[in-house]
């Protein structure tokens, strides 16, 4: 299973050059079965809140404090004060933020997607292939929630499989369509911690997201932790750099599990316009599913 | 008409500790009305690209470089690397970046909206009081484009008013209602600069908005520049601090206003979910047009 | 005694538009003086080693880190790296850094030395008047350690004097001299912490450096915690912004005592030579005492 | 020449977990040495001034900036401000500021100074073995100028040898010996630009650099560049890495050649004591020469 050869990869498909990935799978018409989704245009956030560590000048700064993606910086604008302005220093890949991966993040075989060698993709100055570019005009597209977590959390060493995700459907009366964005919850909101042990996805899932033509995924979790050494992980081991699907990370989906599980349907508009910054190796983003 | 007792004001009107000021007009109805307006799923991005500038080590810097909202600095992760990540410094109030400003923002008369005392909102830690958090869950409404730009850039010494406001409905066959968000167009994204002289909103456009019920105003321009001494700018003095109003600065709509044209329609779902971040004084934010 | 008129206070002193202070008082014969300390060459550190707080990229990083002054970002320099490089997001004023308060730091009855308006020494782009560029050629002059914690840390509540100054000049056979550095130990390094009561200098001991002509003051403590209302501080409130004397905040004196009591003798060479970086407010630093 | 096992190396000369290279070489009867060049207690700044480029919020930004190794961010400190307080990002290894490398800075054939695997002295937290913390207490030795360029600047395609460095001990009367900081001006701070050709050290030099013992190297300007591709450069290829001798980059030596010339002697207490940073790669250093 875990021969390369086999893995599931979009290296070529879409040219030797391509910087969408998985993202070419939205359409015109994907786009308009996820526009037959919007009836009420209530919406749901599967963004985590991230609260800022202050960078504390003089005496006042406390001696420990909690870790957080962002550092905010308090400006000067005059005195007295005419507005309040802020600088922050932020951290694209960490836990504690939803973000997008750009398709360079992840080096498999001293390759990026899709089969770059990595001194052509990025550079000391930022990343000139595969970078947050391909989000610049936002993702909008027909989002899916599979809830495997309806039953409280995953346990911690099960590997999710195409049989699991075959179920879900089932249970939850939806199909994963190609294009499609598919949010994962394992129900692990209240429990993820770095560090622990979590469970997560298998390369068989990747399979079946690559079969069903998946164009992002986005999920409470993602990989199993620890990894197994002599298998790449699933998601940031081949769904993102080989078959180019961008991943969200650190999605909060237990609203949107609620709501879902409230209306009776497990479909709706999925919209991700992170900031629109090139040239990155993620960005953070706050999905938004619209019913 | 400078009298501050007859400025537009919101102060009040949703109690004395409220944070979402006009948010609080995105009724469900509205949203509805929002919904009816995607039939496609086509989508537009209303934000400016960003070009990060590297924070360069060693002896491969150049000596100037543009200006930008970010600095990217890329992250060292083990050698071989087996992924690329990067750590950002940002301003969330530059001109080259489309950001939501926070309702907090502007101080006018020492106060904040809702007219709380600026050291009840703001501290050295990030701001307590009317910040980012109001955006957390995204802003989902029905937007219109207003554009003012459509046979060529606005005059720099034009003060737009009600009347041209009202003019602009007419021709684009559109009216604005309360909840909506409103997005202007002044064709000035290619020659506007900052320190130049510009055309913006007068006071009584602010007032108009106010009777309107506009949530959010999103421009390629909003203020007059440089400003009149003896009057408040009518988005950041007027809008902003005292009818809590947010502001997303630094808009592009060219890419709008074209596909409102091809359409023949300037009405859509206005969708602005920026990072998640609680407590700042603005925040980067890639606003999309749904079709 | 807090009568404004009669605080010791050198506005005017040398001139309107001076920007060196107390360091006027570093002659050419104060600088021989200097000299005539320097016998072995052995040198001791004044200064407390910072630990940085990484900023960590992915899933490596804790949830709760020590405070530090400085966040260090390891920096990409190719794959395979070549060399390791980083940047580091550095808070100039922190009570865990060993820092150099430049002139224009501390406000006084809307002033700052040598008796500006604000608005004219300060800007948002950075300082223009009495900033750190005062210390850019670094600054080496003869100094005098006073050991007041000697015998165990100064009481919480003790407020020293220059009865306790002049006390200690005899105990430990040394005078000081128009143009020295003095250097003062509380016998607090291990016992500080931020928002913890802490005794410091009265204001007659700030007039007592001030008749004396001490230029440059470096300790482990200075101002009483918490400060009188009615009172300015004696060394933030009074020395650095009426007597335009440059402090050292955040000093570690012990290895400093622990070698004069060797050597029986309590005067040195003292060079603080900090980054040359001009526009500052503050700026970290290394203060040696060569023997 | 250029046979790697002919190199100069410490590796292992003072023990496989050195981490003071030639700083070792810095004796009692070195720092005796040293303080016997102590006359007057004039003092010159070996460091370049740097001009902070402001990280400006709101419409006051201009396009284009300098490039600066320190972006620095005004901070709020309430309104009125009662203090005025900055944070910078600082980045380390900059050709425009005057800064200490670490002894792990730079990879020779996938070790580190003394010999270490990359891996077991960096980490993506910091630098664990090799960092500035050999630079803690700071660097007192004695001083020596070669002023290379006091004819004129270095041609570009110089390779300076052992006899430059010979005759120029001649010409201006001094001997470096074991343990001394050796200054180095090529003359060329007014016409020195990143990218350009430069003059340099050859290996010969480096290799009379080991004999004499040198403990710190301080140079306007210091390898060739472009660097010749079948040869280590001399000094981060040679000197740094393998005999583990600090190198201090981008020195003004121009003050001190004048100084020298004037008194007529070319030696010196040397004085760098860099903020007290542990676990980095590099940090920002103002050098004195003390008369």
């Amino acid at each position: 299973m875990t021969d390369r050869d086999e893995l599931p990869s979009n290296w070529g498909r879409w040219g030797d050059d391509d910087e969408l990935g998985t993202l070419n799978l939205i359409t015109d018409e994907v786009r308009e079965r996820a526009a037959r989704e919007v009836r009420t245009g209530r919406s749901v956030s599967l963004a985590v809140p991230i609260q800022p560590a202050p960078v504390f000048s003089g005496p006042f700064a406390p001696q420990t404090a909690e870790e957080s993606p962002v550092r905010q910086i308090m400006a000067y604008t005059g005195s007295p004060a005419p507005a309040h302005a802020d600088v922050m220093l932020f951290t694209n890949h960490h836990t504690l933020s939803t973000h997008l991966d750009a398709l360079s993040h992840i080096v498999q075989d001293g390759q990026v997607y899709p089969g770059r060698p990595v001194g052509e993709s990025v550079t000391m100055g930022g990343v000139v292939h595969g970078s947050t570019t391909a989000f610049a005009a936002g993702i909008v597209t027909r989002g899916v929630l599979l809830d495997l977590g309806a039953d409280g959390p995953v346990p911690v060493d099960r590997a999710i499989t195409s049989q699991d995700l075959d179920a879900a459907e089932e249970r939850f009366g939806v199909r994963v369509e190609s294009g499609d964005a598919l949010v994962v919850r394992f129900g692990w909101m209240e429990t993820r911690y770095r560090g622990n042990p979590m469970p997560g996805m298998a390369i068989d899932a990747a399979r079946w997201m690559h079969d069903r033509g998946v164009s992002v995924y986005a999920g409470d979790l993602g990989d199993m932790y620890p990894q197994r050494p002599d298998v790449p992980s699933a998601m940031h081991g081949v769904a993102l750099p080989r078959m180019g699907m961008p991943l969200i990370d650190a999605v909060d989906a237990d609203e949107l599990a609620a709501v879902c599980a409230e209306l009776g349907r497990y479909s709706f508009m999925f919209v991700a316009a992170p900031p629109r910054i090139h040239g990155m190796t993620g960005v953070p983003v706050n999905p938004i599913a619209v019913f």
